[in-house]
């Protein structure tokens, strides 16, 4: 994403915060990230520091792409550099684990901030083809209007999207600017717009559901169980979003069905790549210690279950999935579980 | 479908009306279809005959499908042979170009007989994914509630679900019998088992959207752009569903967003096969006469802009798609097109 805004105009100034030395110094000397994108060069106006202080300061936007579960640690490291009106742009996906918190609950709770201005991106949108400039469509949502709007007008790619609508750019050169298009129709609503619990819980829950996908992929049984199993999977996502005040034309919008179907059809997918490896039948645990970067989907697993009960929602796949993350299941027992549920036919 | 009902049980008579004499013979004499399914050995139980009469006689059930162009005429030629009660299930998606008929209206209107009992059967299934016994979940719509259930109730295949809803198999041995699975939840509920027009206008406009999907990949404008325009694709047809009586659960469900990713996210499709060499830049024609199956879409397309305007829905993605079959638009501008379209942002 840095590269991506970066590339927009050469006059941004791009810092990214970085924790390993190496990483920074990699970035900063020879304008790679040796460990995600070794063969992506990264713009010039691209620079990182591993000093908080350094980065935020100044800075018109910030863009949170760490994961979920290591947010609130981090967070509060920060705190004491985030100026209170620093508006972010929340990348990351998934449920804090035990409090059942979204990013929109942990920025404001771990910067001892509720006002702290808060927006989620989300939507299809695999890193490795915004970095090859491939078109891309995207949803922002935020509480606040104005920064849900102002998010949009940061955003142009004139080779991705001719946008109709004006875009301004600030004389003043932010250290990150967003990239952002918006799908023609109806997903950007006024209402969307203002929907972060269903972008959010979308976001959060898809990468469960993309274990389950990659289960059935490792398990060989198929598209045709693949398709069923993504279809029920979204009715199970819409569900608890609308018990949790999410409204349902999210969740069949670009963040929600859109993001879904990418994650779980594609397998440039983390967090599918694991359910393919757990259908075929390896150890959880030899999964992730063979993985450089986080599934973030096993953790927001976790509170699946506990999500399920506190809102009253029947969700047998997410729930298979977690059963199967702790070991209570195996992927053919779940198989067998869900192909036996009654079937729902009553007769009024 | 025949095989896999007659594999069933093999007291069934499962007959197979064909118009090829060969295909005929060699099913009859060999239990093979050498034309589609050349390595597919047929149950001895299923019979093919070109004699509608015969086909027809003491039927119990009567699977369609024929497509859905040449199904008008088809059906006047055979009327005389149908029971007026003999109950169909229409496995054919499209719409009828010109008239822009569903085959819910077709059928009874060729037989002369509003009243012949009609059922709709749809769902992500493949048909070489169901020969070869992989789990598969459907739907089936009518108006008729009884038929619904009793084609459900037809339906079963412990192998692949083990159904808790008593299955009886009447003594006499039908002709055809049907083989069903139900999702787990939610979709199939007594609304949605008669929302025929959801089922139908899904099952025929989710194949004029593969052939979208088809030109994205042809392009090699990557995933995102493909989620992305399969999002808006789900959304169109909702918009025009719903407007035309059906319901917003059944576009979101196994016959709607279930049977959409199947066909576009996954290379099987006919349609998306012709969108993708539509999208590489072949001529529309060499691709149709390369093909031994018929590509529904590209007639369903046919009728996209006509119920776009008679029922007022903007549908960008799908028209685009009609516009390219009739040679209007090339798939680089119709993604030029697209690209452009203002921002719905309304600021309330």
């Amino acid at each position: 994403m840095a590269a991506h805004v970066a590339n927009r105009k050469a006059q941004m100034e791009v810092s990214m915060l970085v924790r390993d030395p190496a990483v920074c110094r990699s970035i900063n000397e020879n304008h790679f990230n040796y460990k995600y994108f070794p063969e992506h060069k990264l713009p010039e106006n691209v620079t990182a520091t591993s000093d908080a202080k350094t980065a935020l300061l100044g800075a018109d936007y910030c863009l949170h792409a760490v994961p979920v579960q290591f947010s609130t640690s981090f967070l509060e490291g920060i705190a004491e550099h985030v100026d209170p009106g620093l508006p972010f742009i929340s990348l990351s996906k998934g449920l804090e684990l035990n409090t059942l918190r979204m990013m929109s609950q942990i920025i404001p709770q771990a910067l001892k901030n509720p006002r702290q201005p808060f927006s989620a991106l989300s939507g299809p949108s695999f890193a490795l083809e915004l970095m090859n400039k491939l078109p891309t469509a995207m949803v922002v949502a935020s509480k606040d209007k104005k920064l849900a709007h102002a998010v949009q007008q940061l955003l142009s790619c004139s080779h991705l999207r001719i946008s109709t609508s004006s875009i301004s750019i600030t004389a003043a050169a932010p250290h990150i600017r967003l990239l952002f298009f918006c799908s023609c129709d109806e997903v950007v609503t006024p209402d969307n717009l203002r929907d972060v619990t269903g972008v959010e819980i979308a976001g959060a829950l898809k990468n469960v559901l993309a274990i389950a996908a990659g289960i059935v992929e490792g398990m060989n049984l198929g598209n045709n169980s693949m398709a069923a199993l993504v279809a029920q999977g979204c009715s199970e996502i819409r569900w608890l979003a609308t018990k949790m005040g999410g409204k349902p034309a999210t969740i069949t919008g670009l963040s929600g069905t859109g993001d879904i179907m990418l994650t779980c059809f594609v397998n440039l997918s983390r967090n599918k790549r694991v359910g393919v490896r757990l259908g075929s039948g390896e150890e959880l645990e030899d999964i992730l210690s063979s993985m450089n970067q986080v599934a973030e989907g096993v953790s927001t697993a976790g509170a699946v279950i506990a999500l399920a009960q506190k809102y009253n929602v029947k969700m047998p796949v997410l729930t298979a999935v977690a059963r199967i993350i702790d070991s209570e299941l195996t992927p053919k027992k779940a198989v067998l579980e869900l192909m036996s549920l009654p079937q729902v036919i009553q007769t009024p």
